[in-house]
């Protein structure tokens, strides 16, 4: 289906539904999926609105200037996306290539609707599962001294291939502020606890430590506070005292890779939005 | 806060958002939580809308009038509640007194948006707890024989009480036919397995001889067909070997605590929608 | 079923079951229940075992200095518990009922293997409920100034009552580290998170604050450290943006019942070996 | 670490722990791991022990006629395996590829400690995988006419790779009752529902059709009777109603994934014993 989705935040206040849904239906629009929240201790209105192209009668390179005064009106922040342009992926990964493959196979079967033009890594270790996939795979060697140039290196490479989303698939290198900031809302973390418990390093050693029944695993938006970024989804399984930490290492990648896939997934399907550092899943 | 509660459902057309989403804000609805589904497989349009009565222009008892017209363009089922008047429920009980107990202290502490005028059941054994929170305790006893005129009994004390809903809190009879037809869609049941598997009696012995990993509860409304009822909510918990059926049964006394106090929650708050034999919840 | 059950910690090494076994076997123990774990990073070998004792020869006062021998040769830690000689539990409370409700109808329904002589609370609120299930109220105010003369008054009541466990079903005081360093092991208290996270106040405030999507409750022993002591159990249950606060506070209710009283069963059942900082749950 | 594992099951009675851990300790074993349980409705003992060969002074070519005089004495079922002896598994799938990938990336990374000498097909899809994770992939194609020829071909195969384990990693042929009483408690199946709720085709239709609120999957040995076997292993996950049918094929292949390579991989580790059409996870 060829669809389009809207997304609004903007203060809450009568009429704003009203105003959005008669838009629509003036140009004919088929509504696929509609959700909408008030947070009432933000006082914010915050929306979904997904339609089918086929009857609609407005030219969706005329979308912007039609709507504005609507957006105006209520003082909106918005975007809108078409199911036609597929987002354009990169993923960043180090040696643990557990994500990587999951989020490989999903696209491959059709579950991530995007197209992934290329894998940045600072070890060469999955390159031979890249090539599997086709996806092209570059190295980038991130040290301590290095890393600005790293940076550099990388952002330059996510510029010429026209970037959207950058997934860090347990990714090990700290992104400067200055990267994060240039991609705001666009770098998607997988941290292995379940945030704000254990942030930083080592997590399943420290949750081994304090005797915790259960692990978790955090997807998240990258801010310049390192695992501070608004959740997306967390999930937990329960363990018990016969698992020591490499069991916790291991039980915990399959939380991993089902929690980075589905925030992934959401936030490719334009259903994530961002206020207040949390967000909204309209899932 | 003193709001409505628009539910309807109506086959799926363009417009209809737009129509009631203008016919409110018409009125000067505030609204406080709007949520929609379509069902494709059933070509079904789905709603709730909750609005602050606080500015509402229109009169409620002239709500019906003024809606009917959109009501009768889109060919909607629909109902309005208005939360000023408080739903008034019966409790169905037999000995086990742990879903009376839950639901009673979860009413008394203001979770549950209702009257409980009674409390039917065939012992006596729950009465001193009944007495304790001041409800009306009746005791009505069915035997095998006697079933037709228990259930003219119990009807009458439910007619007599304008009840709404009845809440089979581990009532271990099962209703007539007769009886059922009579409350479509007001009969709320709790059943101790993850329906559909081990409907029926004896749930846990079986679960126990079958060797499953989890147990589960089940929520539904009653319906002439045992069990088969569209399902308000379930939820498990994982059992191990060394649990054994006496095991299964406390534990499953928790799932079905929790699962029927969020099917009753959700049926007051007007938050359930039932089609297809299914429900959906605007939660 | 009359039972006695063996509680062991001890340095790993060779041998340490079979003389475990053997002894029981030469007095004919028939065992019901045994469960062992190694933990290899602390290199302990912990254990547990129940076994009938009607067909038992050695005579229960005379156990500790038969087996002894065998715990000085392995340098144990150990303690044995006779069913027939149930503990004895007091319940702390303050305002909020929900978990002494529910500790109160699981020990009449007989899910807790325990006497509960009295009902400490800062409150009035919750003496209807204790005299309902026939349990001795005492409130002993507690302000700033008057701690220590309160945990005092407390303590006496305690020992005049002979009590094994104190249980803090969402009492709003912090005990002292006097009164702490008094209950080694025998305080378990109820937080409303799953901690780390969240320790001290308003957790739930607080998870809101930070846009977590699963909300938890941890049961663990109480020491010096705030919120620091050995995890006995811990829950979880997802939360979605349309709840605010308040929900939060609801919904965490059943988990802190559930949390609370799976931790306070398994103490009672002598299923819960503190070490490190943590338990094992042999259940 | 080189280890044995000793699993038992024989009726319960006085002295079989002692039994064992004198024999263990006469050899002087290491032990790593124990546990044992009672069934009680089954009268049944219930063990799997492990120890380090390393200071053990028992030759394990000589371990059986050692052990068999305590065997009989209790008239045990007993099987030991060793960990230097991997177990060889064959992978039976159809185009279905979730599961199989999941398989070789955990067999890869050393989750799965055995050897995966072929796998096998009714249709050439998955060739391009397996080559990449380095088996050999037979195509056996099976018609309704062809299948007693299919099968003989695909236990040739078996036979002359010396397979102890078949996996149906969504394998979409029956097996005739010839092939699975050839391989008694060693064919693992993966069905996509809660068993034994939706057994036979199309589980998740028609958990969309009764309206559930949660699928599952199931993972269970192979017997003549479909569907029924003892079940090793499920999960479940919460669905809503703005699922169709074909986000629940999507959601739960995350399950099937899971809860098949957990099943796998407790076989594996011989933590898995059958009885009573059930089984016990010594995990």
């Amino acid at each position: 289906m060829n669809t389009a989705t809207l997304l609004i935040s903007c203060p809450d206040r009568k009429g704003i539904s009203a105003a959005i849904a008669n838009f629509l239906f003036t140009y004919n629009a088929n509504i696929v999926h509609s959700d909408q929240h008030q947070d009432n201790s933000e006082n914010l209105f915050l929306m979904r609105v997904e339609w089918d192209l086929t009857d609609f009668t407005l030219d969706m390179a005329a979308f912007a200037p039609a709507f504005q005064p609507i957006a105006d009106r209520f003082a909106m922040q918005w975007q809108v996306a078409l199911s036609a342009k597929r987002p354009r992926m990169a993923i960043f990964v180090s040696k643990y290539d557990h994500c990587l493959v999951d989020l490989l196979h999903r696209h491959q079967s059709g579950e991530l609707h995007c197209d992934i033009p290329l894998i940045i890594s600072n070890h060469e270790d999955c390159r031979a599962l890249a090539n599997f996939y086709g996806i092209p795979y570059h190295v980038v060697e991130v040290t301590r001294d290095s890393k600005s140039e790293a940076e550099a290196a990388q952002r330059e490479l996510l510029q010429a291939n026209g970037i959207d989303l950058i997934v860090l698939a347990r990714y090990m290198q700290v992104l400067s502020h200055e990267f994060t900031a240039a991609y705001p809302q666009k770098v998607i973390n997988i941290h292995h606890s379940f945030l704000p418990a254990f942030d930083g390093a080592k997590p399943y050693h420290r949750a081994f430590a304090r005797g915790v029944k259960l692990i978790g695993a955090t997807s998240h938006y990258v801010t310049e506070v390192l695992d501070d970024g608004p959740i997306i989804e967390q999930d937990v399984i329960r363990i018990s005292h016969r698992e020591d930490v490499e069991d916790l290492v291991l039980k915990g990648r399959d939380l991993e890779r089902i929690v980075l896939s589905r925030a992934v997934k959401w936030h490719l399907e334009h259903r994530v939005l961002v206020y207040a550092n949390k967000t909204v899943i309209f899932a």
